[in-house]
């Protein structure tokens, strides 16, 4: 089972996803709004109970980015081992994660457009897996981190390369673009270890494999994101932790190959789905 | 005029703040359920009319975060020209600002304490102005940056300083625990540029002064910091932007004087008010 949210006949929806098309779930379940109040609710369960056997009724739609409302979104950086040796820094790996938050408002949809701005010609890639918090908790252990988990997607999150280091702390303004990544297609329940432990994630730049790795080689593993976020923070159902890229990002090649419009980008997670957006300038 | 997110009676409320106590006024405006709809629907002039010459009903409540429902709180980082050279790293004043965001559920509000975590010894204050937008707006100039903004508050950006230098980029494990701030007690609507050119900053820790200064000298003036943040994203109403915090924060005396269970800091702005709060050990 899959969900989303979408846009069809002019409103917004969420839905369970069908080859088909969607079957549209929030009529249905008023006292949740949006995914994420299902999310909040624990909810996914009795939306996968409603959609069964019933028959798509939109097949005319648009995905849209799939908790458009997640009120907190933190992003793991330089979590892989060879992306920590491409800083050519010398540095050991670190005892610690880097950690930086992207608000909503800057992700789009699956097969929705990514926006270059004027200001830049350096937007660039980053396939991650994403996770969507069910259970609040602090302080939460390694061993109990899975158990607060509800579900997973995938984000492509998406960098103006230059202006990461416009300052001399912090990554924000290179991170927080309008339109410039994506978080979709679709939120898989979270109900077996192996959806995380045995994903792999696979980026393709017009077809062209640039990001493949496995997410067992992360330096800081799923469980102890979890375990280190809640240390300073009350995770909330709701919460995405956007758990790292792999190596290959465009900034990364000799000589970078940043994305161009007409470029198409497909982040495919094996537990999960494929993510794909389209590069377009933006409208002048 | 100054409104306010308070509890009372056990309930939340928000409502305009007099010396008798508070006038609630949300159950007027049922279409505003909190301060942030008022503030998105522009309707500061309507609550002030409403609350003329009517009697405050609430006089035994508490404060609480000004906005709680904030649902982008952008900080600006090293952004007096003493803080720059405190870094002491030979570093020219420099071309851009730091950015970081912060959670809103990580601010407390006027008169409740900040909370010390058993991890780290090492909680921080940093007072600061914050402006509440408006208006919307990409790519704002700045002779239009000030007709963006709808109130002015206060914000202690308690850190907790060691968390802040844990990892190669980025400072939020440092600036997102929770209770670590505090972002009040109030919002005073911004009618008069005079409001923030003569704006001056004073902290006080037990009453000794820790930081003084003027909003004047500001490296990256609050105009250039709407430019300049409007660049990347879509300014929404209801976004807070936490200007930047003088010179003076403990961890830059020598030696460093971190906060205690029982300090008091006050963080005292001339044109909004004065923002409370005492240090209290969490609760094992």
């Amino acid at each position: 089972m899959r969900f989303a949210t979408y846009t069809a006949e002019g409103g917004t929806f969420y839905g369970a996803v069908t080859d088909a098309g969607m079957i549209p779930l929030n009529d249905t379940f008023p006292e949740w709004p949006t995914l994420l109040d299902a999310i909040k609710a624990g909810g996914l369960g009795e939306l996968a109970e409603d959609a069964q056997g019933r028959t798509p009724s939109h097949t005319d739609y648009q995905f849209e980015m799939v908790l458009p409302n997640a009120p907190r979104i933190l992003c793991v950086g330089v979590n892989f081992p060879d992306r920590n040796a491409e800083y050519k820094d010398g540095s050991e790996q670190p005892k610690y994660m880097s950690l930086f938050p992207r608000f909503a408002s800057g992700f789009t949809g699956h097969d929705r457009p990514l926006i270059r701005p004027p200001e830049s010609p350096q937007l660039d890639y980053e396939g991650e897996v994403a996770i969507v918090i069910g259970k609040g908790g602090r302080r939460i252990s390694q061993a109990d981190a899975y158990d607060h988990i509800a579900a997973l997607t995938i984000c492509n999150e998406g960098t103006i390369r230059d202006w990461v280091r416009h300052a001399k702390f912090n990554v924000t303004q290179g991170k927080n673009w309008d339109n410039s990544g994506a978080i979709g297609p679709w939120l898989v329940p979270f109900t077996d270890a192996a959806q995380l432990d045995d994903a792999r994630i696979i980026t393709r730049v017009n077809g062209e494999v640039r990001q493949d790795d496995v997410l067992s080689r992360m330096m800081h593993p799923i469980r102890r994101e979890i375990e280190y976020i809640s240390t300073f923070m009350t995770l909330q159902p709701g919460d995405v932790i956007v758990t790292g890229t792999p190596t290959g990002s465009g900034a990364r090649l000799d000589p970078p190959q940043f994305l161009k419009p007409g470029d198409v980008v497909e982040v495919e997670v094996n537990t999960i789905g494929t993510l794909r957006n389209l590069i377009e300038d933006e409208a002048q």
